[in-house]
């Protein structure tokens, strides 16, 4: 219940009426008796600045959470970046240190990186490929080379920016081999769709599944439905796999730690978040 | 549940620990299935204009409760303000109108009123009395004026406030027949009560009950108890009495009406807030 106490993480972004976090975060507040809410601030991109500097003004906004179209944005108006968030060029979460300054993170590649260790799957010392650059992408390569990865392939149709986050990668991780320009899945360990491919019917799979080993992890970032047509098309490989939603649950135990919260699993808030997938 | 279409109204305050409306709002919407919810904003003086300009630059903020330290400040912030806040000084909550602009308006007489109103004790051509012309008891006066009492005596050991209010009254209402610089309650069909005495124990009373007539309508703002002495000495003369709390309930009406929500009643709200006065 909220009272005079309660601490606020707002959850900015624009538009918001399709925000999961509100569904997951708050019952799993609730059900550890911790007097703090997620709560929607519909935002558009020119008025983000002032208001998120207004909203880290009030005492009881802890921490925030930034979506689209503010995950760029955000990025230069936090006083630090963490490593991640700066590879990936976008951040997702903002916490206020306790001497006031603003630290932002990006947290959806940890939440797929973290969902891959927990099915067992090994990332440190692996190759990889992310296909698509886009936020997402930049975000998930960042992670799996937080994570120890030995080798990255990249691609996007735009290669500029794949070979941005090629080059970002580089400068933090110099141990880790790049390559650019092909999303041929033959010889990885493991294999990412950080595409919008599999949102619309009739999406072309975003890589060619008949070059995937079923030794391969497959990992998906659509949340469309559970399995998508790529998904779908790897299980009948043979191949483990991760699905969307997985990212979103896998990254809220982060982002509750980063929040100064106790630690949870994925399972418990599955278990008692407010909505179905 | 708050999810990704919830309205906000941030209740703007400091400190805010002991803020009531949450547990008074929000229990009701949740019986109306009112997607809103009001939720505490820690804001100091110094940061309070940003504040709630950026807040209202919040597509889903729909209008805000201000508290102490910001009722007067918020005046010289808004648009536009009802002639009530206009009088009162102050306004303890804005609303944005469909063209954007900010409205201000003040309750806490308004409360006052419907209360008394409520009790049978019509105002329309009655005298009051308001003994205390700070915050509370401009509103206070401000609203009974609304209301349509006659004539309105006014005292404050501060004769100046309670001049400056009285000077507002006749620009606004000039058929009003004011007084200043008594508290003798003798002749007042209304007589209220707007000082602290009554918060501490061993205050004196607020005015000579001995001189109150078993006729007179008695108010009381201060709620640190139910039935303060000033009450309780109104009740032995057989006085009828309005508790402090009445205030709060009786405005919450006029505040939904305000913020564009149904109506409601003060019985039905203290029923379903989660707080026990």
């Amino acid at each position: 219940m909220i009272d005079g106490k309660t601490k606020l993480i707002p959850h900015i972004g624009y538009p918001t009426e399709s925000f999961k976090a509100p569904m997951i975060y708050n019952p799993w507040f609730e059900s550890r008796g911790i007097n703090a809410i997620v709560a929607p601030f519909a935002v558009q991109g020119a008025d983000f600045p002032d208001v998120l500097k207004s909203l880290f003004r009030c005492g009881n906004v802890i921490g925030a959470l930034i979506t689209m179209p503010h995950k760029v944005a955000v990025t230069k108006l936090v006083d630090e970046l963490t490593v991640t968030a700066q590879i990936a060029g976008s951040a997702n979460a903002v916490v206020r240190r306790p001497d006031g300054s603003l630290v932002g993170d990006m947290f959806d590649g940890e939440g797929f990186a973290r969902g891959v260790l927990r099915k067992g799957q090994e990332i440190k010392g692996k190759k990889v490929l992310v296909v698509g650059s886009g936020g997402v992408g930049c975000a998930i390569a960042a992670s799996l080379a937080a994570a120890g990865a030995a080798e990255m392939g990249l691609f996007d149709p735009a290669t500029a920016s794949a070979q941005g986050l090629a080059d970002r990668l580089t400068t933090h991780y110099p141990a880790l081999k790049v390559s650019v320009g092909s999303k041929d899945p033959a010889g990885f360990d493991i294999v990412v769709n950080a595409t919008p491919l599999g949102m619309k019917a009739g999406d072309p799979l975003p890589m060619d599944v008949e070059r995937l080993a079923p030794t391969t992890f497959v990992g998906e970032v659509v949340m469309k439905e559970e399995h998508t047509p790529f998904l779908r098309a790897a299980i009948e490989r043979g191949c483990r796999t991760q699905v969307g939603t997985d990212m979103l649950f896998e990254m809220i135990p982060a982002y509750l730690e980063f929040f100064g919260f106790g630690s949870t699993t994925a399972e418990e808030l599955r278990a008692i978040a407010r909505l179905q997938y």
